[in-house]
């Protein structure tokens, strides 16, 4: 969302670049306060249950209707692997126990960098959270390719299925940007 | 820094736990905008010339004339290893290769994640950048570890070193939190 006024004293801001910096910020034009805006993680997991693959489909926008795995924003006073599990509890119901780092994406036109990682589903117990249309566990054929929500979330189940099939567990990184690449 | 006033409408914020959430969050009184606060991520690398390691002395807070690895915070538009380049080449005036992921810090007490590399400077060029006080090429005997301006930096050298020694490459995760584990 546009920043318009200043968070700490209310007043107007303005985009200026400050003394000693090379990029433009938005500066109070009363208290002097520069407002940094840094990227977001997002921090999921692709939790596996003999074999078998636990999905969400989105009961929110953006993408409501598609499929993912458990993912979402971080918060302050936890770890990534605090995230990724709470995730999946929160949108799966489910308690993951979370394993290696599988993918790291930097999502340029969203300011993201999503953090996934491996996760395995100690029983067939999950739910469908407040964010969630359905959930289920899939195996590999029936991964609903077309109809995923995020490409962060295609690329790291096709990492996750290669790397099973080569049984490492390896991680990789990629970058999306819709801004010279549009989806589609 | 605390947040007083809706940066979208200038009128104030309360913090209340919204709707189908359960954290309290700077909402404002007049729009309803929910201001989320989310960790920021800290970018840099190890780089080595000819087994010796790029060290620099912070010109700035915190931590002013303690010795750091290159590193800061991520900006939008930017990879992790894009920002962890940048940081040398502003800190130490140094062209680094950024090469594997080495350590992944979660940095609780101060919401921030740190994502540092390994990197390879490819010639002996390096200067004294305008937030630090003096940067130099070091070998293991000569890294200055009383004097390190963070216990993240601390931790990646040494994982650093570690792995150099067993000619290994992999990453390390590791959790910050001096919230109850006071430094010192």
């Amino acid at each position: 969302m546009q920043m318009n006024f200043c968070s700490h004293c209310g007043q107007p801001v303005r985009l200026v670049i400050p003394d000693g910096d090379n990029v433009q910020r938005h500066v109070c034009v009363a208290c002097g306060t520069v407002h940094y805006q840094n990227p977001k993680i997002v921090a999921g997991c692709v939790p596996e249950y003999e074999g078998r693959i636990l999905l969400c489909r989105r009961a929110i926008e953006p993408r409501l209707g598609y499929w993912t795995i458990p993912a979402g924003f971080m918060e302050n006073g936890e770890t990534t692997q605090d995230a990724a599990r709470r995730e999946a509890a929160e949108e799966a119901l489910a308690e993951v126990e979370i394993g290696s780092l599988l993918a790291v994406v930097h999502v340029l036109h969203a300011d993201q960098v999503h953090v996934m990682f491996r996760a395995r589903l100690p029983a067939p117990q999950f739910g469908v959270g407040r964010e969630s249309l359905e959930v289920m566990l899939c195996d590999e054929a029936g991964i609903p390719w077309d109809d995923m929500a995020f490409r962060s979330v295609s690329f790291a189940l096709r990492r996750y299925l290669d790397d099973r099939r080569n049984r490492v567990e390896q991680h990789h990184f990629t970058t999306i940007d819709f801004r010279r690449q549009p989806p589609g």
